[in-house]
């Protein structure tokens, strides 16, 4: 088994680096990476069955592997390039793909893991706290988008998990809004969708609030309570053993009772963990069979294009069959 | 030609989405991308003659072109995975590489493209400026971190350009340091080495300063002087038509004058752009010739294990053949 690539790689040694290469067989696992990172990883995995030897590049590590007459290699396929697969032919290595086995893997977390991503959570939520005290009008969603990043490296993490949405009035109805220089007035709904990575893994959360009483709040109150209400049926039904597709079904099913699904226009939830969007999927098309210890966001959301859209997010997990949230903060309308 | 990477794309529409194809030939370009960004594809693009088609993935493409009765394909390999490879040899497609195309006509920059590295490198110095002047003992290098972060983004950036180090004390020895807890004493070395991105190009500069004068620092002096005189016999002396290996040359022939280039454990230089690291590079293995228009860092240091590390380093450009820095802070030493 052999990857380069970085979160395969991190995931297996737990170690980040830009370069380096995992090789595993029977006989010995061997962490290879350049100078720059030797005495790291060496201090880093002296406790683990993972040797660290020092290589300029992935033809220097296949000279070894060849040289141990390993003839069958498994390779991640979808990591794998163009170049990098002439290298393993001009070798003559017969290629398997190691691709589900990760992707089974590194979706069921360890205790390690779910500390590190509860810890992740319990940073954003402070972060969320700390902005939405500090809201008030003519503040901008770049202005409230770098407070929320801020505060998240304050506190701890290392990185925001993905672009922060921020997003104020109407355009809190596009799903990935690109926060801009769009100004806070009174009585506007306020989207924020994001999350950051600690120790390498990411949290996720959107919640939806008003920003004070307006005019015209009727409809938007109404569409909150129905976003809330699907939310909590997929939280509180989804257990483990079911799809994706039926867990989604829980949260789609209900806006559809209430007539508004065709506004429900992505997936119910995706896994979570070294990379933001990873195995499960929960979707129309999810496949996916969900287990206990998988990680993933419940975030079913409509949208009003030119009105205004809504989204409650958690980041979650399973356990003992049943969903437990990592978030604590409240996820009924408040009005801010 | 067909491309699906993210940075390759924006290169060729300007436009930003987490999915997207390009496809060119001589009759037509088209961006096929998913419904979530169809709209937003269509009004950035209207001015191009690129068209805006919806596609779900790069099956859906592949049939288009394959429709066409296209039979080459220009495609970027070392951005080809395995399972695309498949999807092209299913087609039948005869593939060249496009990667040297787009690696060569990257690095030179259009004026465009000058000016939003120029904007990305100011806002850098803007936050150095302010973070340089709220340092106080008992800082940790995360902190500091967090507020460079955190003013290049309230400057306009939508993100750093990579991640920030800010190393105190002996840390500074570390090329590669991750910013941790340690405090910030005076008399310490301390290293920014940081940027941001701007509308989707990169920044990059570091400066080493000394937190107040403190005992022995008279080698730290000394050796600071050999480092930023390196760096300006680079400036003043690299010209277009040099390759970056006589770039890198004029730095470290300074510091082996000194005796001290065995400490000069990096390359001088790498190209800037939408990549923080892109095409040319100047290194004692550098082939690549540097031409008017393209974009580097000049960044010597040196390290000495246990004790300290300076490097100093500007963003700069290729203009009339001179070399021409991005940016406007003193790179002399700076007692803050």
């Amino acid at each position: 088994m052999l990857t380069e690539s970085a979160d395969l790689r991190f995931y297996l040694t737990g170690f980040r680096s830009s370069f380096g290469i995992v090789y595993t067989d029977a006989q010995e696992s061997v962490f290879f990476t350049d100078p720059r990172y030797a005495e790291g990883a060496k201090a880093a995995l002296k406790n683990t069955f993972i040797a660290v030897e020092i290589a300029k590049d992935l033809s220097t590590v296949l000279d070894y592997v060849k040289s141990k007459k390993v003839r069958r290699l498994a390779v991640p396929f979808e990591r794998v390039t163009l170049p990098q697969a002439e290298e393993f032919k001009a070798r003559r290595f017969k290629l398997t793909d190691s691709m589900p086995v990760f992707t089974q893997a590194m979706a069921v977390k360890s205790d390690d893991e779910l500390a590190l991503i509860r810890k992740a959570c319990g940073i954003a939520e402070k972060a969320l706290d700390e902005v939405v005290s500090e809201l008030k009008e003519g503040i901008t969603e770049n202005d409230a988008a770098a407070m929320l990043e801020y505060y998240m490296r304050r506190h701890g993490a290392e990185d925001r998990s993905f672009e922060t949405i921020a997003a104020f009035g109407k355009n809190s109805s596009v799903p990935h809004h690109a926060s801009g220089a769009t100004k806070l007035v009174k009585g506007m709904p306020v989207l924020f969708d994001f999350g950051c990575k600690c120790s390498g893994y990411c949290s996720d959360i959107t919640r939806t609030f008003l920003f004070g009483k307006g005019e015209d709040q009727a409809e938007f109150i109404k569409m909150y309570g129905h976003v809330y209400d699907a939310h909590m049926r997929a939280a509180e039904n989804i257990v483990s053993g079911m799809t994706g597709r039926e867990a989604d079904a829980l949260a789609r099913d209900h806006l559809k009772e209430e007539g508004i699904d065709k506004f429900f226009t992505h997936s119910l939830g995706h896994g979570i963990g070294i990379n933001i969007h990873e195995y499960p999927t929960l979707s129309p098309n999810g496949t996916a069979i969900l287990r206990d210890g998988m990680v993933f966001s419940i975030e079913p959301g409509v949208y009003f294009e030119g009105k205004f859209g809504i989204r409650v997010e958690d980041s979650v997990m399973l356990r003992g069959g049943k969903v437990e949230s990592f978030m604590k903060s409240d996820k009924k309308l408040t009005v801010l």
